[in-house]
């Protein structure tokens, strides 16, 4: 049975879905991240597997389109040995009208095991994992400008590696923080793990002085923002905010916010850049910060094919 | 070689291909029905596979496009340990203007064990299978209005599962008898397993006089045509029909032949009820009927899988 | 580290990545044949697999559609036991502004071991290739005009297979050469493996007399181009040339330089036919030509897989 209070996890306290950083205790979030530390070395084998989702049929849900983030998923289960299934949903018989939770019923029949979703709009993943069958699992891919909590867990993971304990860290999450679901995971990890102080750092447009209730200092100019922080997570700018009223232009936006080398140094001297990517060079970020000595943007796409095999063998692990 | 007379068997008179449930016999159909029981619990295993089709080619070639019926067929061909390859035929060489038979020939070429075909042309999957080596077979997964065998044939497994024995069943159709490739491949299967009462149910617009040369009972009212009925098979109002000449509208065809829990009472009690999905809620089916408790639709998803392994299982084991 | 005069090699002269033809000498030639002869039966066994590549990641990258050659692609890595991953690059971060080299270095980070690449841009899979990790491989599928090296060299096998020796062969490549890809990686191919006659035949404005470079003969008509030749090799005429200035119709092509049985009657008697696929029937070759006994058209095709099975074990093999 689910617990009514968190729908992630069972009455005995396990994760059973990953629908959310938000209401994941302390012990949690460190099960996922010490379990990803043992499959980080998977990757780097000579065969690449190990056999603890054998035969377990792994559904892909993208009702929003993301290629990269759909790629990890499948890359991850097939390292499980997991079999991946990739419905091309726009095609598929939601598109001839029927409901999202029959096309769930439909699968759950074929006997599925995981359903990874992504959905436009938050909450579907919650929704799905409420009506599953108690062998079923839900992991959340992304939901609106909910969650994206495997990222959220790959950054914790990236974090973690670099700088070892989370108590005594500045992290500064700079762009746009309002509409980014990355944030948010990021954020209610961030404060779970105990870190004393997270910022988070844009214009006002993006970055509106209310976000202060999620625990987090917010600061609208840069510079204040990184000041002597340990960790810079940048954030990918989305194209269609430019066009909007929210901001002027890109260029507006390098010029103010911009990460560059010479600004980074407000930041420590061994600070760490990240960023979900795909990078947007020239307008959150800067070329010679993204391949510097101090990015690890691309570790962060390794860690985070770890982090959800970790999060799937898990869930796969723990009944309803 | 292919038996002239039915170019699914082989001159021994085993199952070469799938092409149509008419003209297999009783003992055929009674094999590939005994076949999926098999296949029922494999489904149900910590390890979901058996390695009956290991290092087997099979490709999914659907020139029509079908993501649910697609990914049956790729469930069960992996959970038989075969390597399914699905082509994007949209975009393939057919596009470039190579004919369906070069296709094959190529595909073939590549060393191919069984082929799944979905095309809006009736006839094209005996047109493939006519030309194809004797080490290959071909499985029909809907060929215009003429077959939908494995639907048939799934729907014989359920009605078998719940009501053990053909030959004292009434079964009712109802629908958009006319176009259904469903309805088409239940009646012959029903027929030849003995089936004494089969009726075809709806307007004369959908379910015109002469079908009865079928030897089905056609009946004009829902209440004639469930009457006393074991089983009720609803089938999927395309939406296509609406808007055209034969059916003013849905509403109106809900309000004549929509099965509704009150009416499902002119039925036995231990009526089952059955649909090929996706179900059009309010349509042919009121939601009260489709979750009910004489509702089968998901168990026969279920049973779906099981099916198309035991078919693909039963080809690939036999030579032209 | 590559070998600065040839990208394709490893300082131990080992091939780390198949980018062209060009530049391979004819040992590295020979070694890819007679590792491929090995493979050929593979595909005829009961369990078509070998285990050679088991848990390695293959990744298609088909930035130019091609279902065919991807799904030959599919198909090798398959047999071989690899994971392969198909990324729609249409959809993907490439189309949302990511340059090529940050969407190689990301799915690098995922622990790539081999990428598939087809690109419409010449020279493509050679950038890639100067930037991926010494464990990456680059396979090239068709890179613009320049070269299509798996398509070379399972020409090769075919004319090895039937001919058995090169150094006494004429061989004979008729149609669009300007354009061809497949062209040009077969001369290449041709002349470092000893063929002293190798003959380009087409109308002046696909088969410009400067091609002689080459260490070709140009002829302008067919019957001096196909005259008492060994092997004629036909090219696919691309549909886009005929409504250009290159070509006056299809019919006038085939008119001139069509392969009919009676033409083919020019060549040894003894000739094979081959042709990339897939087919213009009666545009560049005569169904009575495809169809017939000279015709190796299909053989190449299964002969292809064991190539590409033959390069990516070979590649796999060596660190550059």
């Amino acid at each position: 049975m689910i617990n009514p209070k968190n729908p992630q996890l069972n009455k005995n306290g396990e994760l059973v879905h990953l629908l959310s950083t938000e209401g994941l205790s302390r012990a949690i979030l460190t099960q996922i991240l010490d379990t990803a530390s043992n499959f980080v070395s998977v990757s780097d084998r000579e065969v690449k597997k190990v056999p603890l989702l054998r035969g377990k049929s792994v559904f892909n849900l993208f009702f929003e389109n993301s290629t990269r983030t759909r790629t990890t998923f499948d890359i991850a289960a097939t390292r499980l040995s997991a079999d991946v299934y990739t419905l091309d949903i726009a095609r598929s018989s939601t598109a001839k009208g029927e409901s999202l939770l029959d096309t769930i019923a439909n699968l759950s029949a074929m006997a599925a095991d995981i359903f990874v979703v992504r959905h436009s709009e938050s909450g579907a993943p919650y929704l799905i994992a409420q009506h599953v069958a108690p062998h079923v699992h839900v992991v959340n891919a992304g939901d609106g400008r909910h969650a994206h909590p495997t990222q959220g867990l790959l950054d914790m993971y990236t974090i973690r590696h670099y700088k070892k304990d989370f108590t005594n860290l500045s992290v500064a999450i700079v762009g746009d923080v309002l509409h980014s679901r990355v944030a948010r995971s990021d954020i209610h990890a961030l404060t779970t793990l105990g870190c004393p102080d997270v910022r988070v750092v844009g214009p006002r447009t993006l970055v509106p002085s209310d976000l202060s209730h999620m625990g987090v200092r917010v600061c609208h100019t840069l510079e204040e923002g990184i000041k002597d922080c340990d960790v810079v997570i940048t954030l990918r700018l989305q194209n269609e905010r430019m066009s909007g009223a929210l901001l002027p232009s890109s260029q507006e936006y390098f010029k103010s916010f911009g990460l560059t080398t010479e600004r980074l140094r407000w930041a420590k001297p061994d600070a760490i850049v990240m960023h979900p990517g795909p990078i947007n060079r020239g307008v959150e970020i800067d070329s010679a910060v993204a391949d510097g000595p101090q990015s690890v943007i691309l570790p962060q796409v390794t860690f985070g094919i770890a982090v959800r095999m970790a999060v799937m063998s898990i869930v796969a692990g723990n009944v309803a």
